[in-house]
C-alpha cells in the first residue's frame, strides 16, 4: 500500500482549494469524497463568490471541478470515510471501499443542514427552499417568505431578510424562541415579521416553485402564501468519523489559525470546522491555508 | 458630513470581497482606495484562484471590479488614507482629499513588495520579474531562474521552484543567509541550486522578456542567463496610517479569528494583517469574514 504525503477528505470548496494548492506544490496526495461540490452545489444562486457576479451553485462547482481536473488530481469519488486512526506517524483512513495511509490529513468533509423531513422539502430544494439566508436572501426581494426555526440562525436569517423581503413569517414548533435576547430584541423591532410559536409546518406547497406552506396551530390547519422557505433548524458537521479529534459542542472540529487540529499531522478546513462563517469564499481560502500548513509541516519533517 | 456604518480602506481582493458582502448586507458604506486590485494585479498569471484555471492578475481584478460595479458600490478612487482616529464611538478617516466619518472600519490596504530599485526591475515586472513564487513558479518549468534574497521567503521561493525550474541561482548581497536552519538544510539538499553570497545584482537584462541578470562579486561583473527573477527581499504592509492599531514587528496589523483589531470597531483583512499566507483566495475569504464581523458588531450595537 502506498504512503501518501497527504489525504484530503471532501471535495467541496475547501477540499477542492486544498487539492489545487497541493497539486501546485507537487505534494503526493489523493482526495477521498462522497461527491463533488458538497453543500455549495445546493445554493440556487451564488452572488457572493468573488469573480462571479451570478452563477448557480452547480455551475460554480463545475468550474471548481474543471480546475482540479486540469491538475490530474486523483479523486476517489463515491467513497465514504468510516474511520480514521493514527498509528505512530502514519494516518490510516478507512472508507467503505478501501484503506489508505498518509503522513498528513486535511478533513474538509463539510456540513449538512438538518432537514425538516416534511413533504415538499426535497422537491422544492433550490426552488424556494433554502438552507442559507446569506446565500439566497437577495433572491426574495419584495416577496413573502417563511423562516423555520427558533434559534440564533433562524433569527439571523430574519435579520438578513428584513430589508429585502416583503413579509417574513418566523415559525417555531415550540412555545418559545431559543435565540439570544439581543437577537430577539432586534427582530421584535422589525415591523414586517410575524412570529408564530407552537406552530408546526406540515408541508411545503408549490407548483414549479414554492408558493406556500401548510401549517398547524391550535389544532387548526391553514395555508400561508410564501415564495421562500428558509429552514434554519441547525447544521450537522460531517465529523462523526473523526474520533479523537477535538470538537466543540456542535461537533465542529476545532482548528487554530494554521488549520491544525489537536492531532499532529491532522488539519481541517471549511464548514466542518469551528470557523463562524460558512461561506464558499471563506471555505476556499481555508482549504488553501490548510494545504500551505501541510506543506510547511512536511517541509519541517 | 454623513456618518457611514462602514468604511473599507483598500480595493484588493480583501477589500473587494468585504465590499460585496457589505453591499449584500445593505450596510451603508464606502470604499477608499488608491487603486483597484492592489498586489493581485501584478501577478502575471493566477492559476490558483478557485474557479479560474488560468487568468492574468489584471483580468481577475477586472472580474472583481465588475462584481462591485454590479452592486453600485461607492468607491473613492485615487485617494490615499493619511490618518485614522477614533473619537468616542466615531472613526475618522482623513485622506489626501477629504475627511470621512464611520461607525466601523475595515483596513484592507494590503502590502507592497520591497523593491531592489535596480535598472530593469520596473521594466520587466510581469515579464520575468516576480515578487511571488507561489503565484508564478509554475510559469518557469524547465527554465533557469534567480531568486534574490537570503531570508525565509527567498528560501521558500527556492523550495517552490526546486521541482519546476531547471537551475536556480539564490543570491544575497551579504556574507550569510538569514533563513532558518531547517530551510537552509532543505535547500542544501537540492542539487539544482547555486548559492551566491556577497553578490550584488546590478541590473535585470532582457529584450521583450527577461533573459539575464548582471551581477558583481569579488569585484568582477558577470552576466547570468535566467528567464525568471524572483525578488524576495521582504514585504511592507501598507499600515503606516494605522497609528494606535496593534501591529507585529513586521508592521502587520494583528487580528483575531473574527478580524478584530485591538480597537473596537476597527477590523482588518488580507495581506495587511498578520495572516501567514498572502494569497488572493485567502484574502478574499478574510475580507468576507471581516464584513460579517462588522455586521454582527453593528447588529449588537
Amino acid at each position: 500500500m502506498s504512503l501518501y504525503d497527504l489525504i484530503i477528505i471532501g471535495a467541496g470548496p475547501a477540499g477542492i482549494a486544498a487539492a489545487i494548492y497541493a497539486a501546485r506544490k507537487r505534494i503526493d496526495f489523493i482526495v477521498i469524497t462522497e461527491d463533488i461540490g458538497g453543500q455549495a452545489a445546493y445554493s440556487a444562486n451564488v452572488e457572493n463568490y468573488l469573480g462571479y457576479q451570478f452563477i448557480s451553485g452547480v455551475d460554480l462547482i463545475s468550474k471548481f471541478e474543471e480546475h482540479i481536473k486540469k491538475y490530474n488530481v486523483e479523486v476517489k469519488e463515491n467513497e465514504k470515510v468510516i474511520e480514521i486512526n493514527k498509528e505512530k506517524d502514519i494516518i490510516i483512513v478507512k472508507t467503505n471501499k478501501d484503506i489508505y495511509k498518509s503522513k498528513t490529513l486535511i478533513i474538509a468533509s463539510g456540513k449538512r443542514s438538518k432537514e425538516l423531513r416534511i413533504p415538499g422539502e426535497k422537491e422544492f430544494k433550490n426552488k424556494g427552499v433554502s438552507y442559507c439566508a446569506t446565500c439566497d436572501a437577495p433572491l426574495f426581494e419584495g416577496k413573502n417568505v417563511a423562516v423555520i426555526g427558533g434559534g440564533n440562525s433562524a433569527f439571523d436569517a430574519v435579520l438578513q431578510l428584513a430589508k429585502i423581503a416583503n413579509k417574513i413569517y418566523l415559525i417555531t414548533n415550540i412555545s418559545y424562541f431559543t435565540a439570544d435576547a439581543i437577537m430577539q430584541e432586534k427582530v421584535s423591532a422589525i415591523n414586517n415579521v410575524s412570529m408564530l410559536k407552537n406552530t408546526q409546518v406540515l408541508e411545503i406547497l408549490g407548483d414549479r416553485l414554492v408558493n406556500g406552506i401548510k401549517i398547524k396551530r391550535e389544532n387548526r390547519e391553514e395555508v400561508i402564501n410564501v415564495e421562500g422557505v428558509f429552514i434554519e433548524i441547525g447544521l450537522l458537521p460531517n465529523s462523526d468519523f473523526a474520533v479523537g479529534v477535538d470538537k466543540n459542542k456542535n461537533g465542529e472540529i476545532i482548528i487554530n489559525s494554521k488549520n491544525e487540529t489537536n492531532i499532529e499531522g491532522i488539519f481541517a478546513a471549511g464548514d466542518v470546522t469551528n470557523i463562524r462563517d460558512k461561506q464558499i469564499i471563506i471555505a476556499a481560502g481555508e482549504g488553501a491555508k490548510a494545504t500551505l500548513s501541510v506543506f510547511e509541516y512536511l517541509s519541517k519533517k
